[in-house]
């Protein structure tokens, strides 16, 4: 009944037929999570969405690149502020160059990100045709995800909010269920919704999957921005009010729309499912069998990877021996797994997580605990993001510290100054304009200057390859905290 | 019928009783394990003997201390000349300042080591009784070896070669056995050995256990050097012949006997047991209950270490959930593990191992791998230990590496230069003597200093606190073997 395959259209130049490619139609990608359920790779400083987990792209890159793959307008992406370089930086790396990020200036879960999307829109079209997805979902049938999104298309541009449901391929307890109805007439794939399910316990998940009818709530929607406006307006008058003045009174930050924090800050934190999706007389589902996954957990990232004979997926500096149905990943030092069955092995930089797969899901607990003893590898990586480029800790001792240092071509740090600390900068790749005080200073390859504490002075990339540099920093007090920022390209305090 | 106890002497002023402590009794510490059956923490470049496993000490500390506690001469060490200054600076680190460090030019298994020492001791006194033990054994019953000491050497100055011979607390394969015979005639805790035993199968292993005259190998053994060394002129001329024209001619190096190359390579690669134990009709055996292993794997470790309600041991950064029965240790990142059983999980600054405890005696196949694929992790430490101090490897990248350089009060690395590579120094504590060309240069605390390629150079830390400086090396080879040695304070080559 569901899923029943494609037409032969797909493998012609477009993806999506003429009447649906006819609609103006806009990815809304969802980038507020701050997914503690993979770490240590993902961290609230560098989330999921930001790994390649699955292939050489990034969640965040892939999600975007469906949309260009169906010649869909140009995408919405709605991320917190503190990302806002990273998802600049990876959608212009797989060339996606016409995005609208906006920013979030605190979280407020699903209704109100997705409300701004659809007043952003609606400004100039409310008939346009959102696609609303998370930016870290996984797919492994595009072409079956692009067969359902024509469905979906067709129901939005009758006012239908749809949803799409997945197919269950096994007895799951972490998703919330759709109850699929009868079909909508005349419209192919589409049916009506009889409810919405919280998630199941095993007993009504076991049942669910025998029965046929119920379908993981994958969280994406198709709807026409002002129907959805609507709707909002209707069941949540305060989201409407706030997240409408937060989007009117918006201000531009370099290619960055910023939703206005007064405004934004008032809107009730409720999501979409909540607020409109479970509510709504228009909700309808497609259902599909695209191999979608929130990936939320190792367990279900082992389960999507290519695996070995025994059962082991691997990535990175790994060697097994007697291995059998693990996950192992080392994005640092070596790894080494052997006589084990069932296990995730995680390696970064600085931590390393080892876990039963079937208790992967408890990694969060394990984040609390490391977040409530004051660890920083709870929430940050060691290798930090920042617009001209990166930074990340080689050693930290009682008084020094050193850094590595890399500042893109054409990019400049802030005009800063610290209290506490003087550094030496011994350039090991490019070169570095260097601004000390009154003076300007071209730093080659292997030379180096010394910065005293208290002088003011700024780091360039003056040149047209990477600027690799070692940062001694000595003095009492090395926390990233003692900096005065005097100017900054990048708007930032 | 064995290990009966001790009297109330052992209590007194002294361990052993006078009778015993008239004898002259040398320590003859054998520090010749490679170690990679502890490995990622054990490696050749620094073997599990100089490691704190149990205590806040090494275990070679450990076994060298014994002596002193028990008030004997002054301990001969046998050791692998690369490990030299290893075993000095941890013997003056407990205020062992008399031990002798005889050095192997190469391994030759432990009967030549034992001939040397025995060869050493009989040029002053032929009766004097050696105590012959590994540099990384443990033992928990501290007075009952002593006890059992006692026995041994009473027996060993009626010439027998008396062997350590420990009642067995498990069914256990992975040892050698001595079957115990009728006990000698007025020793008392002192036995014949009726034979020696290859590691058994399980069920032998189990019908010794349920025996009673079976003993473990202990290794330890004690003799009159001119009893073993008419024994080893009997059955083994040729080390007779070769390890002691190696003795004679051994020349002085700083504060080392060193063996004499040719002579010493000459000597057959013979173990202690085929060459004399198993063949001399001197043979006597003292049973021991004083809680020895020879910690031969991540298990066996686990076994002697301090664990929590759950079974766990853990030593270093380390966070537990759910976990049961395993062993987790870091020496670098931090480590969680959760919602497992009887794991290893052991983390070193450059590598990750996970093994079943069941088969952590497999990791020796691992480190063979490794081996096989160039690794280094397999073989040597980041952090490398120098007669001067330590260095390690920060960062290390095509053209440019950090390390981070110690060295002691009052030490000085070699007059050197290098054909490939300048490097800067950033000192970041204490102050340090520059020797660059005719130049000598004070660099103190936040002061760097460029050593062009090609430069004759030298540091020295002239100070009373250990300096501490960042090296950057910048160029197109970076290998340690970029080294010319002007002139060397250890003598090194």
């Amino acid at each position: 009944m569901y899923g029943a395959g494609h037409s032969g259209r797909l493998y012609g130049p477009h993806l999506l037929d003429e009447k649906v490619m006819s609609q103006k139609i806009v990815p809304v990608i969802l980038s507020g999570g701050s997914g503690s359920r993979l770490w240590p790779v993902s961290r609230s400083s560098y989330p999921k969405q930001f790994w390649p987990l699955l292939t050489e792209r990034t969640l965040i890159q892939e999600t975007a690149l469906r949309g260009v793959r169906a010649e869909l307008s140009a995408p919405i992406v709605i991320c917190n502020s503190e990302h806002r370089f990273i998802v600049a930086e990876q959608l212009r790396d797989v060339g996606v160059e016409n995005a609208r990020i906006m920013l979030e200036p605190v979280g407020r879960n699903s209704a109100p990100a997705i409300a701004a999307a659809a007043f952003l829109v609606a400004e100039t079209d409310p008939d346009a045709i959102l696609w609303i997805m998370a930016a870290d979902a996984a797919i492994t049938d595009e072409a079956a995800l692009y067969a359902s999104l024509e469905h979906a298309v067709s129901a939005a541009a009758e006012g239908r909010i749809v949803t799409f449901g997945m197919k269950p391929t096994r007895v799951e307890t972490g998703y919330g269920y759709i109850e699929s109805g009868a079909p909508l007439s005349g419209l192919d794939g589409v049916f009506e919704v009889s409810r919405f399910v919280e998630k199941p316990d095993a007993a009504t998940a076991e049942a669910f999957f025998r029965d046929g009818r119920y379908l993981w709530n994958s969280g994406m929607f198709v709807t026409q921005a002002g129907v959805f406006l609507s709707e909002i307006k209707t069941f949540e008058p305060e989201i409407y009010e706030h997240v409408g003045q937060a989007v009117q009174t918006r201000h531009s930050d370099l290619d960055f729309d910023r939703l206005d924090d007064a405004s934004f800050r008032q809107a009730p934190d409720i999501s979409v499912d909540y607020a409109v999706a479970e509510r709504t007389k228009r909700a309808a589902v497609v259902p599909g069998t695209f191999g979608w996954s929130d990936i939320g957990s190792w367990d279900a990232l082992w389960d999507l990877s290519p695996k070995d004979d025994a059962g082991n997926a691997t990535f990175g500096d790994v060697f097994l021996d007697a291995a059998k149905n693990c996950y192992v990943r080392s994005d640092g030092i070596v790894a080494t797994v052997a006589g084990v069955e069932d296990l995730v092995v995680v390696v970064t930089q600085d931590a390393v997580m080892v876990s039963h797969r079937d208790r992967a899901q408890d990694v969060k607990h394990m984040v609390s605990r490391l977040k409530k003893a004051g660890r920083k590898e709870a929430v940050a990586h060691n290798r930090m993001y920042r617009p001209w480029g990166f930074y990340e800790s080689l050693i930290q001792a009682d008084r020094f510290q050193v850094k590595r240092i890399v500042v893109e071509p054409g990019q400049k740090l802030s005009l800063q100054k610290h209290f506490h600390r003087a550094e030496h900068w011994v350039v090991v790749g490019g070169t570095a304009l260097v601004t000390r005080d009154t003076d300007q200073i071209m730093v080659r390859e292997n030379e180096s200057v010394y910065l005293p504490l208290g002088c003011v002075h700024r780091l360039e990339n003056p040149g047209r390859i990477p600027l690799t540099l070692i940062e001694v920093q000595s003095g009492p007090y090395l926390g990233e905290d003692d900096i005065v920022r005097i100017e900054d390209v990048y708007a930032r305090n």
